[in-house]
């Protein structure tokens, strides 16, 4: 395919063509600490040629820093832009995502103002108005595929909370995206009413559709139309490495004796699976895997989607987002259009995530934290509880209400020092994004702990077992035992901690670059 | 009211009077290391006769430790049958949430195994299987107020997970309980399939009734009935306090606020609270307070709801658990049975706290928690982090669904030798079962702080004004600063904190009965 359509044949809508502009021509729209709806969600779907045209704006008039805007998106986008936008100090708050390393760089260095939300909540708490002072945002920026004569949007590789945004902004700037084929028909819009007028969704299964495939839209608000031929810089995934096989291979054996428990059936429930290499590799997994007839609720679709598709197993996929690599991942699927095209339904993100459907058909959720600890928490945001890497997305929406709820990490990872210098088990998580109320299993290369219905000691045993890596087993199982009993004597054993030293391996890492310490009985007196 | 009918009355199954027999006469079905299952929520609906005879059994055979079993019950029951089994080392494994002194202590001590679990989780969760080796239990015990003529259990103050049960024990014994009214009409059971079969809870406000007033039961499963005349054992509450009254106060002016601004309508949205004081006074202020035409639909039903339907502002209450006081709830409420029955609905534990239902219906969520932080963690469940109190109940599934997710509490309480010796703000919490990503408000007595789009660094300085104690405002300030300082030196000063002195006030008060502490900035080297 290459061929993929003129701009007017997109725009059916035929009153919008007077509004077709070069994307600089919407420079004079925007102004500082104005509040911004884009669409997009992961890499996928995002407004590309106007926010390079203000970037590339502010670069050559020297507005760096004079040029701040509130950025709230459905999830994070494409480097080339919200990353650029940072690295141009063009952002003031930025909401609930985000994916780079200058955005990174300045949330925590202070200049970002970020909140993390669940992605499920945030798509409706923007609808009922908490992000800004009236509940209003002063422009929308939304990549479509086309536009229909009744101005109904039909959306490109996402849907994020563009549902939404039409309703709250003043302004909308359309971007029309023919530089590859049109999506219309994979989405499934539902508007839903705010409470206490809200209706249940009515989707029974991962393939049901429920709404309509256009986002309506009231045409006196789109202020500008601007062709784009720029395509989603999705990324590619590590190959499938030894680790995430072996975490994989865990996950299949734990399947299999869960259908032969009855309690799973024989084609699984729909499958989660969080943004990374190692949730890809599951995937893989899948792919070849002995289970067939299966379907997929999720965020994201990665790139071993593709292979899940092509090796039979997998009838249909429903997300908010199809995220694939810029190559090989796109091409293969434009090549191969027909084949995925009826598989895929997009949807809302307050669909996607939202709590209903994803209890209601039972979701099996699987995502990686950043560590975890012996009792079950997880920290999915924070590096050494301080620094942010992305945010918590999605993972507490599916991993609160799926029907199995299981984390997958690599037992240690390098630090600059030690080839196993950082361990993915701690005694104590240095930040909590999802608590030992919600976790099932935590899997990593050693082994899978299946944690139903364990009390917390019994947890942690279990963990360090079956998770730890051997470098770690013999310290955690110490920290265990010398917790238990310095608690114990106060009578306070239910889950003990010791809070002089549960954040030793972590400060241990940052002073001498390894998670590897003796002498947990050493006790610090904190005290005045 | 007096006269509560025969139990040949109440048991309109005639088959079943074959099997009537005294609470003594059940004993030999019970032995050493049966998993049960009871009827109940909080106190309220619990089974009495057979569990006291259990009791007096142990005891008067010097069987303490010898005869422990699994106890799964909704949430708490009375403390004259699950405190008196743990005191009599009754009790192995105790599931999801438990109330009374000799449980605790015997939970913190470690002879009960005990985890708790998101309350509306459970109740799925037992139904997968996921509790037990086979995912049955050996014998329910279920209290009802009649048997219908094809064997239909009408329930009493409470549906917990009766409608589970019924399908997971092999063997039931009922308690008829003939020394209160029948609550017959008042249940709405609604039996759902497992995933992937399940539909839709079509529950669109607070009253909607979606199944019918009985639990349809396998006759053949009934071992034995036996007649009660025990009511339940409800805790009245401690009488609003300025404190309480304060809090209420805030709530109050809050709601005025966001009404005016559109956010929420006039008769409010459907509202849940939690149990205890603080709750049982916010329900007392909304009694009194300028909001008409108003819904609960929450997990519990204190005594102050009675004076909220007295005083006419609310329309209909749906819960779980009708968990009046023995005195002098359940008797105004006898006395008064035409005004409160048909306003109230009391539904399955897999219902009443249910995301689906929860989020659709926009509730407010307003729950109380042992300790905050400054950056909006809260801690529900386990004093100083390692102590368990009761559970996390249904705090989390209505914090995380709600509209409006509020937490409130003292500022401070009392320690042993400090009328403020306790910081309900801290800088880090000590446990955590509410994150960030969760809550909107913050309220104390000192002042409500409205979290909704606040970056973390924001969300501190906002909690630490509104809402610390005076005698805490200054060191949690300086903590915050000097965090701020030390990490941004570092780079990561996302969510500052300082993980050799996060829990520096929790170890005073251990050491010293005192949170108040100086010195933040003097480093404490934990490493080798």
């Amino acid at each position: 395919m290459s061929d993929f359509g003129t701009l007017e044949s997109r725009v059916r809508r035929k009153s919008l063509l007077s509004k077709v502009c070069k994307a600089e021509d919407t420079i004079k729209y925007f102004q500082a600490g104005q509040n911004l709806l884009w669409s997009g969600f992961t890499p996928a779907g995002y407004p590309k040629e106007v926010p390079i045209a203000l970037a590339n704006h502010v670069k050559a008039n020297n507005l760096q820093g004079k040029m701040k805007f509130n950025l709230f998106i459905g999830a994070s986008v494409g480097a080339e832009t919200e990353n650029v936008w940072a690295e141009l100090d063009m952002i003031d708050r930025r909401w609930p995502y985000q994916t780079g390393k200058n955005i990174a760089a300045g949330i925590n260095a202070g200049r970002i103002r970020m909140g993390d939300k669940h992605l499920g909540l945030f798509a409706q708490d923007i609808s009922y108005g908490f992000y800004t002072e009236n509940g209003r945002y002063d422009i929308g920026i939304i990549e479509v595929s086309a536009i229909t004569e009744d101005c109904g949007l039909a959306l490109t590789t996402s849907c994020g909370i563009v549902a939404e945004a039409i309703n709250l902004c003043d302004k909308i700037i359309i971007e029309v995206n023919t530089g590859q084929p049109s999506f219309e028909g994979m989405h499934d819009i539902h508007m839903q009413q705010k409470p206490p007028h809200r209706a249940p969704f009515l989707i029974t299964e991962a393939g049901s559709r429920i709404g309509t495939p256009y986002v309506p839209c009231d045409p006196d608000k789109i202020i500008a139309v601007v062709e784009s031929k720029r395509r989603d810089k999705g990324r590619a995934f590590a190959d499938e490495d030894d680790t995430s096989a072996a975490i994989a291979g865990h996950i299949m054996d734990f399947f299999t004796h869960e259908i032969k428990k009855g309690r799973l059936p024989e084609n699984l429930l729909p499958l989660q699976s969080g943004v990374g290499s190692i949730a890809n590799a599951v995937i893989g997994g899948l792919a070849k895997g002995p289970f067939s007839d299966l379907t997929v609720f999720t965020e994201v679709l990665q790139d071993t989607m593709l292979d899940f598709f092509d090796g039979g197993n997998l009838k249909v996929a429903s997300a908010c987002s199809l995220s694939l690599s810029e190559d090989p991942g796109f091409p293969r699927f434009f090549d191969n259009w027909e084949k995925y095209f009826d598989k895929i339904i997009l949807r809302p993100l307050s669909i996607s995530n939202a709590p209903e459907p994803i209890r209601r058909l039972g979701c099996i959720a699987m995502n990686t934290p950043v560590e975890i600890d012996i009792f079950a928490h997880a920290n999915s945001t924070l590096v050494g509880g301080t620094r942010m890497i992305n945010g918590i997305g999605g993972s507490g929406d599916y991993l609160r209400n799926g029907y199995l709820k299981m984390m997958h990490t690599p037992s240690a990872r390098p630090s600059k020092t030690d080839p196993t210098g950082i361990s993915c088990v701690v005694p104590h998580c240095s930040h909590i994004d999802h608590t030992e109320h919600d976790l099932d299993c935590v899997i990593t290369e050693q082994g899978l702990a299946d944690l139903r219905g364990l009390a917390p000691k019994d947890r942690a045993r279990k963990i360090i077992e079956k998770c730890a890596h051997p470098d770690y087993k013999d310290q955690l199982t110490e920290y265990l035992k010398i917790a238990e009993k310095e608690c114990l004597a106060k009578g306070v054993g239910h889950e003990p901690q010791l809070w002089d030293r549960a954040f030793k391996m972590h400060l241990n890492l940052a002073q001498n670059g390894t998670m590897k310490v003796k002498n947990w009985d050493v006790k610090v007196d904190l005290c005045e």
